[in-house]
């Protein structure tokens, strides 16, 4: 890495490790009594142990020793003071400044009261109904944030939610066909307010409505709209102020959250707030390396990605409730660091961001997980576990039942199975390190806390990496690309069109 | 690989053609007006696109002289003649006989007369109800292909119907607080009967039904068993039975298909089969490699990630409604060929079965195509694209948008973006392989087929890799772990409980 090249020793030093401890019996590191003491943090509702990732103390202290001299946890209180740590787009990353002084944020105010407004009544259709239903338009950061915090926090008391993202007709006609036009408030969330399918939905829903309400009906209150380019919206319908400094995946915290507040209430949301606050509080708090989670988690990923050469990463929760998370830390890990151009404007010659996927447990154990056990595929993991608050009246006891299953595949998931007296078909090789994530329930504040962890971790790999996780240019040849292939379907203009894609065009319109 | 190490020379062959195409513009290669006629094929309702893979003819041409030497078309026919193809469990894998069959099967016919009976309303509920609902209780194999299958169906006009496979209190909970027990049929699939999470679930259902319905009600017609286990089951409820040598992850075709049925009815069920042995027909007479699509598509996967070393392999489907076929294949493949050991008992040292991962699409465009396009990741992609057969009344031709976004992404991924005048950080180095699928119209007929392509594409790469794709044994260890860990739990068993793990467990519970 450029910035971390000047201490190549460390690096050889990790290579050494990496080469040592590959030789030892990982069994041994998990019958000391002293790791599990040594290798995990506990902050309010959260604990995360890294005691089945491949790494002992020495290991450790290297690590700890790269993230000082990578100056990384200045980096972090850099990007919260609002430095200019977007350098590609000349701006901020003001996620974390976002949510520190939100009662003071105008818009954020607005977006509060008119959630408020929404659930109270006061707020109504054309007719003078309630809305009953509120659609959220948008996609990719302006969608799996709210959505994802939305399946998460089951305590729904407001209007049903629903979400299109997809300009799929199928997409629209499953949401559309169930909802009143008279009492169904819809929610145009695009931060550029240039993006095609919100566009695109939002004036086939325009046409819906007026299809179906009297001539003079007055729409104003079915739409509001959500951007940080509120000079595209010329009508006297209601716009609420995203800052452009804060990007897409970061931005639940700001106006773009109001479909949250809406579902669970003013309080819910200025909990999951103040969740992320918390979590900010630690991490720009502990100057110790050693004790500070974020960089914890980076300097593991560091680890796995270049030294142990993984090639995924998995985010496996094993609450249903949290089943978006995968798809939302995805967007959140592989959008900020899929890169491969440095700051200094040079092509890294070192892995970022690894392919972040997952899925739903104990779901995946019935899919997918023979490949984690016996393929020949390396990759880390998080291992999330939420623990209920309530009482349990069942037979089984399916909380523990579930934390029983999370521990024991990530034992096997370092530590194999190698029985003398198995046959060569159910050895397990072990050797892939996880974290587990124990959250002592799941609810607004604790998933705030563990949304800014993550958000956190992915800055500081940023920085490791030298990299800017806050820009995403690599989305914007296909998109140009896109609109010259449909112009070549509906005009016949056949520049930066080649052979091979004529032909299969052709070919597609004559089926 | 063991079997096809005699043909090291191929092997090498295949390197250098490698290294020669690494230096090639691959612009080229698109603006070559033969390459789409040399790289498609089209069967009834689909038509495959290789043009995108980093491949030419003398490529193509080495991998068809492998496939030829390896016999795995030969493999194939084996399979579907009964052969013993499943060593480890010294079975068949019959789910090509099941569909090529079906008429005649008597458990098969039992399941279609079943799900006519409840559509039609001559199976109803212990008051005499209809049944409204359904409730396929099943997790991995019993659940993912029925789920699949209906989401990607949408015309559905029988009961409403629900999936349960996971036993987290959350999800019972948000299925079974919107039924009513009266007229709720259960469908409980476990093809071991020995399945904890459907166990339970199934001991949670009998008990919230029980609290329900009056002391004196006949329950036997709201539980449908389906198993290959059939002895577990001692009361009078209906029973179908799932013949031992289909595995779960290739068992929709098999009466765990019933809910399919019942929610389509017989005729689409039927519709399913019949794409699927239509396919059937294409790969088992297709005796020239070159134009078999599922040896072709196996082909593709073995350059893809035995010699360019791929690391991960996509499912873009550009159609919601096909939101779960990531997840369908991603079980299909890694749970079918994640392994690594050889069916002579011996580890490979090779790569089998990649990651499989992705999403819908243009969802994805917007959330991880920035690592696609900028990442630091070697990858291989199936794009899915589905056409209407419908007219399109609206504004934007959203068909040809979406076939335009589908083109591009795969355009550029292979070739990427290089113009001089754009700065560094715009630069996409491209050099991803993707085959694109179109669907003429997305039905049950051309689902069939699309699904056992793939089944096929498995079944060869097993072969080619020399593993037996059709076992699952790396599950086990886990399972047994959890026993212990949940044993440690509720009664201090400390059995193979080490001390990291003992440790986490006291704090949890102290939490």
């Amino acid at each position: 890495m450029t910035k971390l090249s000047k201490r190549d020793q460390v690096w050889r030093k990790l290579d050494e490790h990496a080469h040592r401890i590959s030789d030892l019996d990982l069994n041994q590191l998990l019958a000391d009594k002293k790791r599990f003491t040594d290798s995990h943090l506990q902050l309010e509702h959260l604990l995360v142990d890294w005691s089945r990732q491949i790494v002992d103390q020495p290991i450790v202290d290297l690590l700890n020793q790269l993230a000082v001299e990578s100056r990384v946890y200045q980096f972090l209180l850099r990007m919260s003071r609002g430095d200019q740590v977007n350098d590609t787009e000349a701006r901020a990353a003001t996620h974390v400044q976002q949510r520190s002084l939100h009662t003071s944020d105008q818009s954020l105010q607005s977006m509060l009261n008119l959630a408020g407004g929404i659930r109270r009544g006061s707020l109504c259709g054309h007719s003078g109904k309630l809305f009953t239903d509120v659609v959220n338009v948008g996609i990719g950061g302006s969608h799996l944030g709210p959505e994802m915090v939305y399946r998460a926090l089951v305590q729904r008391r407001g209007p049903r939610i629903h979400f299109l993202s997809n300009a799929h007709p199928s997409a629209r006609s499953e949401i559309l066909s169930a909802l009143n036009p008279d009492s169904t408030l819809f929610i145009v969330a695009s931060k550029s307010y240039g993006t095609f399918e919100t566009l695109d939905n939002a004036r086939f829903i325009r046409q819906w409505m007026n299809e179906r309400v009297p001539p003079d009906a007055d729409l104003a209150n079915h739409f509001i709209h959500v951007t940080s380019n509120p000079d595209e919206i010329t009508n006297n319908e209601t716009v609420l102020r995203v800052p452009s400094s804060i990007g897409g995946r970061f931005s639940l915290w700001s106006a773009m959250g109001l479909v949250i507040a809406i579902a669970f209430g003013v309080d819910v949301y200025q909990d999951l707030h103040a969740g992320a606050r918390s979590m900010d509080h630690h991490v720009f708090e502990t100057t110790d390396v050693a004790h500070n989670l974020a960089l914890k988690l980076a300097m593991l990923a560091v680890w796995n990605t270049n030294v142990l050469n993984t090639e995924s990463h998995l985010i496996l929760p094993y609450d249903p409730r949290l089943q978006l998370l995968p798809a939302y830390l995805q967007q959140l890990e592989m959008e900020s660091n899929g890169k491969s151009i440095s700051r200094d404007g040079e092509p890294v010659n070192w892995h970022t961001s690894p392919i972040v996927w997952g899925g739903i447990e104990t779901d995946g154990q019935h899919a997918y997980h023979q490949l984690l056990h016996q393929g020949t595929r390396k990759y880390s993991a998080d291992i999330i576990v939420t623990r209920s608050n309530g009482s349990q009246k069942d037979n089984t006891n399916i909380d523990d039942w579930i934390l029983a299953n999370a521990v024991a595949q990530s034992t096997v998931m370092f530590a194999g199975n190698q029985e003398s007296s198995d046959p060569g078909f159910k050895n397990i090789e072990g050797r892939h390190g996880s974290t587990i994530f124990v959250l002592n329930e799941l609810n607004a504040f604790s998933l705030g806390a563990l949304i800014a962890l993550y958000e956190h971790k992915v800055a500081s790999l940023g920085h490791l990496w030298n990299i800017n996780s806050f820009d995403q240019w690599g989305v914007e040849a296909g998109k140009r690309l896109a609109d010259d292939v449909y112009g070549f379907l509906h005009h016949g203009e056949a520049q930066n069109i080649p052979a091979t894609t004529a032909d299969l065009l052709y070919k597609i319109k004559k089926i």
